[in-house]
């Protein structure tokens, strides 16, 4: 008997949930899709910002979390996790001062690569402690936001494999312009273009540094996509534990319009705070709750089919009645599937898990803020 | 001397800077104008989420601080600060009861009030705990958020005169949808029509109410406009002190393009992470830094006219160097004004304060992410 279990809709809100029951079978389906194809799952903590979410991914069969920045490594590391991928080039000396102490408590603390300026400053650094590190190079592969162009690639092999500091693991290939093509075909030709291309880099790579070993890549949208591909070895996904309405709206194999293979584990529950109107109602989360990117947030629940959210102000939300949908009164807590889930989890202090509909725990979301 | 002193592009990034020499420039402006005009001052501090900045706007000679949240007004009251008025309505026994909680240690705590239902709600739990509350009648002059509708106010009135643990003092009728017109003229037609909406509701509650005393309302996109009309006895102006490039774009009374009465205090610091491309570079200040609404950043420093900042994900912006501006090489620290300040504020722990070019200070950010 858990008699004082609380309700989810008792909590206070603005508030973040995670349905563990759906996590779970998010969690467990992309790891057995991964290990059926023979490739390992280096999840991305950038999405979630939990150590904890971290800890259950690693427990779930993952070789290893991606951090896109040297602070989140930091709070990954103090919260015991390890084999941790920073996934941005850190091409300053504070940030490589902070790379390089965080290496001293993590000594399988991975980077990524992408320029000689700074694969020199990085190598200098470390020679002044005597100390190495393992990286992987950057190839871009048509974001054109970071890496070396694959034409270049080679040539900037050899430099780094000319740094005695700095151990070459393999490539990073970020297709992220990709992951959100509506059209599953599309989205499948295009994702395999960027794959075969950072694929030349990385046998030619492998032909001639021994080390090369690993392939980091893909996203959710691309995973059972990219997952086909010879030469991949490890997935960098990040949203399919969470999800969001824009994930869930782009097409898969099985069905054009709608995301099937991972389900809305996160949620977000808001109150009507004002019911003065016809037509709509205003409830309490706003910009500062529901990050304005990506889809709108959808509503769950039979009852309120025809709810439409809408962003209205820092605080608030306008929540339109279509389809003589009966109007809520204030007090109503209402739980919708958020927008963009990074940005949006960023927002927040904590997720409240729950099953069935109890809150069953709480999580920090320790990563928060952790923009560095 | 102060050799020791940090050049603010030594600061690790992203990060924000409150250019103090502009902020207090910002701060005396509206308070001379407001007290010229012979009215008050209650800023708001869900724009800057600092009750250090609080703290410095009392001392400037504000009569108090407006919180949208209330789990706002429990950091501020943690933090010393008293007079606050609670600008959103609370509608739930949870928020009421953080209410009450908080009314124990700051009695002067007010909040507004809209619904016969939440009203019922909130003078019930204080007869409960034999305490009282003031409060304000929140008016509804054409956002249609929160708020009684004018032609209903008097009626509701009434309802609150008749719990005896509500003190009603006067009334809320803030006008956002009126803030950013770009045409000063638009504008202040506009929000002159909603004040006296307001105006008229204020005395017929007068002549019958004695404690009614407040007229709360406006914001920074109309206080100069707002400060000349008679019934209003106080701003509730948010943004004047940071500044966004949202509102600097707004016309101003003697200029049809530039919002000329408030500089831009608030910046946020940036690092060029990639520079492989022709006619843009990667920088470390993306969705989760810049917050993606209102007016793009715009870069401040003369080497950098004709740089144009976008979204690039999650992590990282892309800024266009258009206009032949050389392109600025990995590691280069660039300065912009600021997207919409209240939601980009919300995702930072701290501000950096900088007289001059040197680093002098650190406020925390104690209100971020008090949604509740």
């Amino acid at each position: 008997m858990h008699a004082s279990l609380q309700h989810k809709f008792d909590l206070d809100t603005p508030c973040l949930v995670l349905n563990m029951d759906v996590l779970e079978t998010n969690l467990q389906k992309m790891q057995v899709a991964a290990s059926q194809a023979g490739k390992n799952l280096r999840p991305h903590a950038k999405t979630h910002k939990c150590s904890a979410m971290a800890h259950l991914q690693m427990d779930a069969g993952a070789i290893g979390i991606c951090a896109a920045k040297v602070s989140e490594a930091e709070v990954l590391v103090k919260a015991g996790l390890d084999r941790i991928l920073i996934t941005g080039p850190l091409v300053t000396p504070l940030k490589i001062k902070r790379l390089i102490e965080l290496l001293d408590f993590a000594p399988s603390l991975m980077t990524v690569v992408d320029h000689r300026d700074s694969i020199a400053l990085l190598a200098a650094a470390l020679h002044e402690k005597r100390m190495s590190i393992d990286v992987l190079l950057d190839v871009d592969v048509g974001l054109n936001r970071t890496g070396v162009k694959p034409s270049e690639a080679l040539e900037l092999a050899d430099f780094i494999v000319s740094q005695p500091n700095l151990h070459l693991m393999g490539i990073q290939a970020y297709a992220g312009q990709v992951q959100h093509i509506a059209s599953y075909e599309a989205r499948k030709a295009a994702s395999l273009k960027c794959l075969q291309e950072a694929g030349n880099v990385f046998r030619e790579l492998q032909a001639v540094v021994k080390t090369c070993t690993i392939f980091s890549a893909s996203g959710t949208g691309t995973y059972d996509i990219d997952l086909t591909f010879p030469w991949i070895t490890e997935l960098q996904v990040g949203s399919y534990v969470c999800m969001d309405a824009e994930y869930l709206a782009i097409g898969s194999a099985s069905n054009a319009t709608q995301f099937v293979s991972f389900g809305p584990a996160l949620r977000l529950l808001t109150t009507v705070v004002s019911s003065n109107h016809k037509g709509f109602v205003t409830v309490d989360a706003g910009l500062k709750s529901f990050y304005r990117d990506g889809s709108k947030p959808y509503i769950l629940g039979q009852d309120y089919d025809g709810m439409e959210y809408d962003w209205f102000g820092d605080e608030y939300g306008k929540v339109i009645c279509h389809n003589n949908v009966k109007i809520p009164p204030i007090g109503t807590v209402l739980e919708f599937v958020t927008s963009h889930c990074d940005p949006t989890i960023n927002q927040f202090d904590r997720f409240f898990l729950t099953k069935g509909e109890d809150v069953v725990g709480i999580w920090p979301i320790d990563l928060r803020g952790c923009s560095q």
